[in-house]
C-alpha cells in the first residue's frame, strides 16, 4: 500500500547527510514491506554508498516484493559507486516511488527505464517539491559546474547592516544567528572581501557542535590579507583559498624585487615589510590556496572565480561580504539565492552601512530582480528567502 | 441561540465606515430573532447615528426578545448622539454580545452595567481582537489624543527607496500601491517633509475611486513651499496644513520687512521675490492652513506637532517622509506602526536613498525597535508591519 509518510521518512533521512555529502546529493531511501519499515538509509557522506544501498545494507528481512521510496531517481551508470538501478533488481524490489528525476538530463529517465524493462512498477514525482527543496545546491551545480551562490545578510527594517559608527553586534537575534550557522554547516564555501577581513577578522567557521566548516574564500585581488588573521593562523585547522589577481601572479613570477614592494597596499603593519611574493610563499608555508582569477576593471572577475571554485568541486557558496561584494557579485549575476534576515529594528544614518552597496543600479527597472520563496518568523526576526528570476 | 457569524458580519459591516468616520471608532451592529437577521447597521460617518441605531432604524420587525451584536461597547453617555444602551433597552432586546471594550477607561464598563440591570444579558469580548483591529487608530486616538502615526514606505530587499540617480518609479508593484491608496483612505492625514514636496511634487491625495482624501501635513519650518506646487494649487478642493517654525511667526508680525528676505530661503524662482509675509498672506489666500510649532535645534518639534494635529481631530497620520523625516519621527517617538512595503529587487548603491536615513542610531542595540505584527505577500511584494515596542 502506497503511503506519503514513507516518502516523509525518506526526506528525513536525506536531512542527515546534510553538510557531509557536497558536492553530492541528499538522498534518502525507505524499504517497506505488509506496511511495515524493513530497511533504510540516507547517503552519508561524499564517495560513500547511495542511499539504496545503505536501505538494502540495513535489511531486517528479505525485500522481495517490497516497495522502495527513494527521494531522487536510482542512478543507473557506474560512478564511484554501482548503479543502484541493479540493486533494486537484484532485491526483486516489487515497486519503487521516486521524488525527484535525475537533473542530469542526459541520464534522467534512464533509472526508470531500466527498472520497468526488469518488471518494476515506477511511480515518480511522489511530494516532487519537497524532495527537489532537498537539492537546490546539487540541481544547480551538476546542471552547470559552479557553486549555487547565496548571498546571505543581516539587516535592520530600513536595510542597514553596520550603524554609523560601523556597529554591527548585533544587528539578528539569537535565532537567525543559529539558523545562519546551519547555513554554513550545509554550504561547501563562504566567500568575504578583504574589507571584512581587515573590518571585522573573521573566522567564518561553523559553530554548531559537530558542524562541518565551509571552505573560506577571500577575494584578496593583491594579496593583502595579515599573516596575523584570524583566517590566516587558521588556515591548517579550516580550509582556506585566497582568490588573487592574475596581475599579482605576474609579480610573484619577477626575480626582481625591487618594484614589487609597491604592489603591496597592506594596512598591516609586519607585511607591509614584506614583498608580494613572500608574502605569497608565508601563506603557501600556512596552508592558504591562493589561486589567481583574472581581473577586470581592477577587481576579480566574479564569474570566473565561480567556474574556478566548480572546477575545485565547491558545489555552494555563502557570501558574507558587506555591500561593496555584494553589488559586485549582483553585476556579476553570480547569485542564486538571497537570504535576509531582517531584524525588527530602526537604525537609521545616511552614513551608516547598507546591505548593498557599490555604484547600484540606475533605476528600479534596472534593479536585480528576484522572486519570494519563503518567509520565516524566527522569534521575531523574519528570515526572507529569494531566489533569482 | 448565539453564533459568531453574527459578530463576524457585524465587523464586516464596521469596516464601511473606513476613512467616513475619524475620529470616531468603526462600528457595526446586527440584530438576531429566531436565527434570522432583523436589523443591521454600523457608523456611517463621523456626527452621524451610531452603529446600534442604524440596526434598530432599518428593523424588518420588532426587536423584542431579539440578540443584537455590536463590535464595540454601547456607549451610556449623551455625546453627538443620545446614549446606545437606552435604545437597547426600549427596543427590549434580549441578550447583547460585545466585542471590544470602551477604550476610555472612565467609561469602559458603564455600558454593560446599564445593559445588565436593565436585565438584559451581556456576554462580552466575543472575537475580541478581530473587533479591537477595527479600531487600533481610534483606541490610540482616544487614549492619548494624539494621532496613531504610522511610518510608511516601499523599499527594495536592501532598504533602498530610491537609486543614486533619485529615481523611485517604481519600487513596488501594483498591488502594493493599490494597498497604499487603501491606506490614505482609511487614515486622516498625510505627512511629508518640504524636501518630498521639492522633490516630487506629490498630490497626496486617495486615487481610489469614492477614496478619502487625508488631510495634507508639510513639516515646512520655514515656509519654503512654492506656491506653484500641486498641493498649494489644489488646497482649494484638498485640505492643507502647512506646519511652520514658531521663529517665522515672530517673522510675520514684524512691520519692518527689511530684514525679512534672508529668512526665506526659497528654492523656487518666484517665491524668492516674496517676502515672508507675503508668502504666509499668499498660502491663506490658497486655502492653505498654516500652524506654528515650536522648533528644536531648527526643526519642527514633532510630538509637539502631534499635539496639535490631536486638537485639531486629526486621529491617524500616515508619515510618507523621506529618510530625514522618517528619522526625525523616530528620534521623536511618534511612530506608532511601520508599514514596509518590500519589493523583490535589489538596488544596490552607496549613494542611494534608505527607508531611514538622518544621523541614525549609534548601534543596534540603541536603535528603535518593534514587534512583527503582520506579514502578507501582495503579488510579490511583501507588506510587513510593525508595532511600536
Amino acid at each position: 500500500m502506497f503511503d506519503e509518510k514513507y516518502m516523509r521518512a525518506a526526506i528525513t533521512l536525506a536531512k542527515k547527510g546534510i553538510g557531509a555529502v557536497n558536492p553530492n546529493p541528499l538522498v534518502g531511501a525507505v524499504i517497506v514491506k505488509d506496511d511495515q519499515i524493513i530497511g533504510q538509509g540516507y547517503h552519508k557522506a561524499y564517495g560513500g554508498l547511495h542511499a539504496e544501498r545503505e536501505a538494502f545494507k540495513n535489511l531486517t528481512q528479505n525485500a522481495e516484493g517490497a516497495d522502495m521510496y527513494v527521494t531522487l531517481e536510482p542512478c543507473c551508470h557506474h560512478g564511484k559507486q554501482p548503479p543502484c538501478v541493479e540493486a533494486i533488481v537484484e532485491h526483486k524490489i516489487k515497486r519503487v516511488y521516486v521524488g525527484s528525476d535525475d537533473p542530469n538530463s542526459l541520464v534522467s529517465g534512464k533509472g526508470y527505464e531500466y527498472l520497468r524493462e526488469h518488471g518494476i512498477e515506477v511511480h515518480t514525482h511522489i511530494l516532487k517539491d519537497e524532495c527537489d527543496a532537498l537539492n537546490d545546491i546539487f540541481f544547480h551545480y551538476i546542471t552547470t559546474k559552479t557553486p549555487y551562490v547565496i548571498m546571505k545578510y543581516a539587516m535592520t527594517m530600513d536595510g542597514k547592516i553596520a550603524s554609523y559608527t560601523g556597529k554591527s553586534k548585533w544587528i539578528s537575534n539569537e535565532a537567525s544567528r543559529y539558523n545562519s550557522q546551519e547555513l554554513r554547516n550545509r554550504c561547501s564555501g563562504i566567500m568575504v572581501g578583504i574589507g571584512t577581513v581587515f573590518a571585522d577578522d573573521p573566522m567564518l567557521t561553523c559553530r554548531l557542535g559537530g558542524g562541518y566548516n565551509p571552505i573560506r574564500i577571500i577575494c584578496d585581488t593583491k594579496l593583502r590579507i595579515p599573516l596575523d588573521s584570524k583566517i590566516v593562523k587558521t588556515a591548517g585547522e579550516v580550509r582556506t583559498i585566497v582568490a588573487a589577481g592574475e596581475s599579482i601572479k605576474g609579480k610573484i613570477n619577477l626575480d626582481d624585487k625591487s618594484d614589487l614592494e609597491s604592489v603591496i597596499n597592506n594596512r598591516n603593519d609586519i607585511d607591509n615589510k614584506i614583498d608580494i611574493k613572500d608574502k605569497y610563499n608565508e601563506l603557501i608555508k600556512r596552508n592558504v590556496e591562493v589561486i589567481f582569477i583574472e581581473e577586470e576593471d581592477g577587481k576579480i572577475n566574479l564569474k570566473k572565480l565561480m567556474n574556478k571554485l566548480g572546477e575545485l568541486e565547491i558545489d555552494s557558496v555563502i557570501i558574507e561580504g558587506g555591500g561593496t561584494l555584494n553589488y559586485s557579485s549582483l553585476e556579476a549575476e553570480i547569485v542564486n539565492e538571497v537570504m535576509i534576515y531582517m531584524a525588527p529594528k530602526l537604525l537609521g544614518g545616511k552614513e551608516a552601512l547598507t546591505a548593498v552597496e557599490g555604484q547600484g543600479f540606475e533605476e528600479p527597472d534596472l534593479a536585480a530582480h528576484f522572486t519570494l520563496k519563503e518567509v520565516k518568523n524566527l522569534d521575531g526576526d523574519l528570515l526572507i528567502r529569494y531566489v533569482a528570476k
